[in-house]
């Protein structure tokens, strides 16, 4: 990094060298330069702070100060942001207190500690002018507390509702599909990682209680606590429960719900909960499986929104982190950049970039050709797709009554095949005797 | 409005007063509360422009200067920030330029505009240090700029792709639901004002490739022309293809889609295009249906995301607008109201608010109640339910191979019913002799 650039950059500091504060250098250091061209300047982790100094993350530390010194971090005047990853309460309490002490914004995935100190974390921050920076408490990488906060932010929201927690989508969703027990399936789940060795914050709902506490203070401006909200778990399921819904038409997920009760005089009262619920099948939140996270949004405007992702994870969650840090570097060197770039990259680095050739692309197809129910048809049009090497899944021939006069539409779904010798066999077959109109193809994207 | 307020509020004028244009009236107006309570201080609609001065649109223009002078709203020193909603290109180019000549931030929806003369418009807003926002342009209410922009900023994104269009999703989700003919879809479209008189844009794909243009611009940096994306609309869809789209287990949506093919040495190219595409029937966006819109983004730290809500309308439309709004008028005020509130409100505005207690609730809800198979047993859990008024809409009472000593689960499906009532019902249920376990209770949540 150039001298110029090293004074340019906006330095920060991680406190929590796990998995999460793992991801955040993973993400700095592979995505620096979309980073950098969105913002006008680089982010520079300058140190990390861990009790453990020794065990090998995996990732290139060259350049950045790391030890256990956490107050020496907050203190250092390279670090401008602080972020907090450690988890639990009282030392990142205490160690984001200094932070806003010693002046730096900070960045934290904490629910936990939000949830149940926020009043004294939010009133510290804007005591002292300070950003606190959270998206990555709530769905993981997915932006919904942007969301809620700006995007909807004209809106009377009415109802927060979701799947606030990845391992107990996990675990519902195998018993539904395996009709094994709740402790069979949390074992492997524990096994698999998706899972904590105590894994009651997840499984008792307490973690997606802090996380609609959080919502609910956004989304009505109340200061629910997270007291306050009744919390039931998913230990008790039973397979039976799981068979049934289904055939009622239903899915279980633990929602967390939220919703605020407006009176024509204006007031306002909350209703929230957390507990396992039936949703119908149709409904997109159903529809929402394994460690999965989805929030739905309602607002007096904006109708029913949702907001779907990895609820957790090492990358996700240091998406959100990274986010964060942006936002707050952007708002630090403000004078100097501005407001966010209109397209997202500063116009600059808004550049033409090539087109790729269909030439390129594979992919399967469905394919309509409209043909004389003549003999020989079905396989003069096969054999012009095997000539170009186009395999073929299926291929159905039927009678149209629409069509008189011999006219059928001959079906075939191919495999996986080049774009463009898929254009050459539809060529061919466009010119056959027996084929009365263009074919129609409609792509097939498996990857939704 | 105190003479305080009218001079601490941001003046906004709204050129264009059509559907959306009323929207953003009705929004700013019954909002006015939430929207201070984020803010700060009140935006304050100050004037509108319409070459149609006649038509009531049944909103209270009281306070209001309205007339068919949009170069003289511009002008006009009580207005900061300038809403474009007109729609087109000519005419809404020339105001926007205007607006950026007389230092005016700019708020508009017009996507069309955008894809085509996007270069010029977003440079002529840097040029003039001021904002160009347009939320509303993709997805109507749904923040999926904002997403982009701001929340997955730190990832490399790879795939955007998604339902832009809530014309074409109707048609295509009729078609597959009735079996019915294109344009006998499209007319009933056309009578229940989801379609346009002339609907080319919506059909032919090229409204939601104005969008992806957008979007890839957003996500790639990539300075992409519209011209560019091949684009294929939805005409000659026949029911057969919506039929064997079932069979293979597809559905057939109108998807837009744009990827980045990174090459090892760091050079990009896009690929984009819009067409009809089959999706997997488990898939999140094959359950978009009717006239929403869903877009999902794939980022290399987040991985993949969806954003859902409605994608055109009056009021969601007009969500989008006002967030943008929010937001420039945050920046105006900016030294003296600080960042965005953490939690969305200000903290003043944060404030405990009361709980709804479950007596007031109703909901319908799935009773598993673990009882021994006795004669009457099934009578005397029915008729508890029938004391407190619990309508039952589904009995199970099945043999349990895992409960020996014949206890069996009987299963109840209420209807509606007062969750306070469900309580007394369930105590009673849970003392009768019968009974061996707790009941257990899932609420159904219908509305998700």
């Amino acid at each position: 990094m150039s001298g110029q650039a090293a004074q340019d950059a906006i330095g920060v500091g991680l406190i929590g060298f796990g998995t999460i504060g793992t991801g955040v250098v993973k993400v700095l250091a592979e995505n620096a330069t979309q980073i950098e061209e969105r913002l006008g300047f680089p982010l520079r982790l300058v140190r990390i702070a861990d009790l453990d100094t020794e065990s090998d993350r995996g990732v290139d530390l060259t350049g950045i100060q790391f030890d256990a010194d956490a107050s020496g971090l907050i203190a250092d005047p390279n670090v401008h942001i602080v972020i907090e990853l450690i988890g639990g309460y009282d030392v990142p309490r205490k160690f984001i207190l200094e932070a806003f002490a010693a002046g730096k914004h900070v960045v934290t995935a904490n629910k936990a500690l939000l949830a149940l100190h926020g009043r004294e974390i939010f009133g510290a921050a804007a005591d002292a002018g300070l950003d606190i920076a959270f998206e990555a408490a709530v769905g993981g990488g997915i932006p919904i507390l942007r969301s809620l906060r700006e995007g909807l932010a004209a809106n009377q929201i009415e109802t927060v509702l979701g799947i606030l927690n990845g391992t107990t989508n996990y675990v519902l969703t195998e018993m539904e599909s395996t009709g094994e027990d709740f402790e069979v399936v949390l074992k492997r789940a524990q096994d698999l990682g998706y899972a904590e060795a105590d894994p009651t914050f997840d499984v008792e709902g307490i973690d997606a209680a802090h996380k609609l506490a959080l919502l609910t203070a956004m989304a009505f401006g109340a200061e629910l606590t997270f007291e306050e909200i009744p919390t039931e778990g998913i230990r008790g399921l039973l397979p039976i429960d799981f068979e049934l819904a289904e055939e009622f038409g239903y899915r279980i997920k633990l929602l967390g719900v939220a919703r605020c009760h407006r009176a024509a005089d204006g007031s306002e009262r909350i209703e929230a909960r957390v507990q396992p619920t039936m949703v119908p099948k149709a409904a997109m939140l159903a529809n929402v499986d394994g460690a999965m996270n989805a929030v739905e949004v309602v607002g007096n405007a904006v109708g029913r929104t949702l907001y779907y992702g990895a609820g957790a994870g090492e990358m996700p969650t240091a998406s959100a982190v990274v986010a964060d840090l942006m936002e707050i570097a952007r708002e630090i060197r403000r004078s100097g950049s501005g407001p966010v770039a209109p397209l997202s990259y500063l116009p600059e680095h808004i550049v033409p970039k090539p087109t790729v050739s269909e030439s390129e692309l594979t992919g399967r197809a469905y394919l309509r050709i409209t043909a004389r129910d003549e003999p020989g048809v079905l396989s003069r049009i096969t054999g012009a797709l095997g000539a170009q090497g186009i395999g073929i899944a299926s291929v159905v021939q039927r009678e149209s009554a629409a069509k008189p006069g011999g006219v059928v539409p001959v079906i075939v779904l191919t495999h996986e095949a080049n774009q463009a010798s898929l254009r050459s066999a539809l060529d061919q077959i466009a010119g056959l005797a027996e084929v009365v109109e263009p074919p129609r193809v409609i792509r097939i994207e498996e990857e939704v």
